[in-house]
């Protein structure tokens, strides 16, 4: 048997929407997950607007296994996450003791001064958990399935390093690539029929365009080793006969 | 006055959520939208799955002025995209009869087979006008305010150039960049204030990491160059009075 987890992103801001900033998160993401056997099945990016954000997270959030959103959890007045996913949950939004002594803590033996606006990183709907953030301190947070962590790489990367060791893993996607020198045009029909002679698997077909001429890359996924490697021979074979 | 014009985008791939594949093509779609003066609103990324692509094509269709799409457009038995996007609009999916003929021609002139397959990459939905792919032929479409595009990004932007001029573009939202070298806890709690006093501007905040210290990218965007002058020069009498 083989037990299918799936994830949805949320990626929360304007700078992506405008070009400003290229975002690195979905990438990272995507490798992690599909490491340990995770499916994400759709990805978001949405501007810093609340009820954008509630749309989206209440979407995924009853869709899928997990939700992981990044950006909008800093200390300035565009950073309404944690607003936004209160309201999702139809929870209140308020200062986390722990996190508000956390970051009182950690600037005063910087000497650096406690702000207003510092204060509002201790923001979380009530009964929210952490998330570790070993760089600056101000945590992200878990509320229900919703894991709502940094836009910053960085941060963003060592909060999922704390986050994915403790998620219901699922059974692994094994893939194998296979480079067809052929074009999709050359090789899609036997490809469809093999796709259906192996249901069990997932065969992709992405076109390669290099220096003026298409060849093609053939990802055939499967949960099973022994669907695997009967597809990926049967492509193979039709390959070589080509 | 100033005229806004709004946009969706739908990425179509396995690849991308598999992390496979590193999108390309969002952040060149929010630079060109952003260079003319359309507003980048949502982007969703779904898997080679029919009911995802409607869902997300038709909820993104009402709500916004463009939906641009890449992706699955190929082929290959993997690329349903003409498929689902026949069904979000209620319409035959068909050979399109010039497309046809310009495919057919193009294979005969260098001697290559003009195989079922390659015949898929003709459909669209009934009534859909073509986009030209000045680098392998087979055209993207447009239907209604949809606009389907390959997701090879050499292709994607060879079409999205022949695009853009014949879009409806809105006032331009014109913007500058402030650094400050403050951190944003520092700078949070005026900077909201500031916020407050230029409704007609969008400022965000973005927190950059570098060596270890934290300094922020101070963005404010408006429609109106008077506004975006005097919100800016806020901005800086109060970093100045730092």
């Amino acid at each position: 048997m083989s037990a299918i987890v799936t994830a949805g992103m949320v990626v929360i801001g304007d700078e992506i929407l405008s070009g400003r900033t290229k975002d690195r998160n979905i990438g990272h993401l995507a490798d992690m997950l599909t490491a340990v056997g995770i499916d994400l099945k759709e990805v978001r990016i949405v501007a810093d607007d609340e009820d954008a954000i509630v749309e989206a997270v209440n979407a995924l959030r009853s869709r899928f296994d997990y939700v992981f959103t990044t950006g909008g959890i800093g200390p300035t007045h565009d950073d309404i996450t944690a607003d936004a996913i209160s309201r999702a949950f139809g929870l209140p939004c308020e200062h986390d003791a722990e996190a508000d002594r956390m970051l009182g803590e950690h600037f005063a033996r910087r000497g650096i001064e406690y702000t207003d606006a510092r204060r509002r990183m201790a923001r979380m709907p009530r009964g929210a958990t952490h998330i570790v953030n070993p760089i600056s301190v101000a945590p992200g947070f878990k509320i229900g399935n919703v894991y709502v962590m940094a836009g910053v790489p960085s941060i963003f990367q060592s909060m999922l390093d704390n986050v994915v060791p403790t998620l219901r893993t699922g059974t692994k996607l094994l893939s194998v690539a296979i480079a067809s020198p052929h074009p999709e045009g050359a090789i899609g029909g036997p490809l469809g029929e093999i796709q259906k002679a192996h249901p069990e698997t997932i065969i992709g077909s992405y076109p390669k365009y290099l220096d003026g001429k298409f060849w093609t890359e053939v990802v055939v996924r499967a949960r099973s080793e022994e669907a695997l490697r009967q597809a990926a021979g049967a492509v193979e074979a039709m390959l070589e006969s080509l």
